[in-house]
């Protein structure tokens, strides 16, 4: 099972770094596989800790994607990294085995605590479609653009019958950088 | 905004019934709008609370609209319907006022309490796509056999990439149900 975090890693000076990935679940233990090169594998070889946030506000995953990375922050653990402060939970994960890799080495990873912080309010179509709206632009440059308007135009669906504010402006951001990428010059 | 709840109703003897059903957020209020006819209506009309379970286990909603009716439950507040015992979190819900309608008469709700069971885990897409899934199962008989095959084919993507075991027997009842649909015979 794939589950989607914000994950904060450390580089050696202790500056944050935030990056929305899919954690790979393998019998009690997590994997974190950032391609190769990254920020966050970088810096989980320098620091062998991740905190991932556990969110449900479509805008941080929208804003990751489209060059927003100003989200508030909040202290976990003496030594860990941050976690976000809108995160609902936030675990708190070793590095224990790394698999090295030529395109995304695997951090195999224990947790070390789970917290919880919100409590979780229900699924929301229209996240569920900014979030794969969101995958679709990391792949700006390998899908093709029919297919990518296409998709974007059926999740629009969910947005137009079950969004909130928050959700709308997450599309609207994802919209922006898909318009962005196909304008001409 | 629109999330997704199971919603626990008592008709007049006490006996929860369980549905899932979209709430809508309106300035402070939450909104059930159950069809006529349903239980929930009627439920509602006799016992004016409702209890929104908040979950992330997509059987749950495969399941209910697949006939599979018979989670467990656990008690909330007294005088108050019942919750799923696998709610992350649950809210107490009490009915202030009734708009009529010809075919979804609207409760508006007060919340009366929200209480945390256990941490949110992470987004998961393939949960998302069991959710759009089911959400298809319910218009059978409303949409085209091409539309609701070619949907699936396409959410079935999120399945094989991100599900683990129990999105999967989510996944597989919704297949069964739509199979037993379109059956000769």
């Amino acid at each position: 099972m794939i589950r989607e975090a914000v994950v904060t890693s450390l580089d050696g000076a202790g500056r944050p770094h935030l990056a929305p990935l899919g954690l790979t679940g393998d019998a009690g233990r997590w994997i974190i596989a950032p391609f190769r090169p990254s920020t966050t594998l970088d810096n989980l070889r320098a620091v062998p800790f991740a905190v991932a946030s556990y969110v449900d506000d479509a805008r941080i995953f929208a804003g990751l994607v489209t060059g927003r990375r100003d989200w508030p922050l909040a202290p976990t653990e003496p030594g860990r990294p941050p976690r976000l402060a809108a995160a609902l939970s936030h675990a708190t994960l070793a590095v224990e085995h790394v698999e090295d890799h030529a395109e995304r080495p695997r951090f195999l990873c224990r947790v070390e605590s789970l917290v919880a912080h919100r409590p979780f309010e229900g699924m929301n179509r229209a996240r569920a479609a900014v979030l794969e709206a969101a995958v679709l632009i990391t792949r700006l440059r390998l899908l093709p653009r029919e297919k990518i308007e296409r998709e974007m135009d059926h999740l629009s669906i969910a947005i137009e019958k079950t969004a909130g504010p928050e959700e709308r402006e997450a599309w609207s951001w994802l919209v922006e950088a898909r318009e962005r990428f196909y304008a001409p010059g």
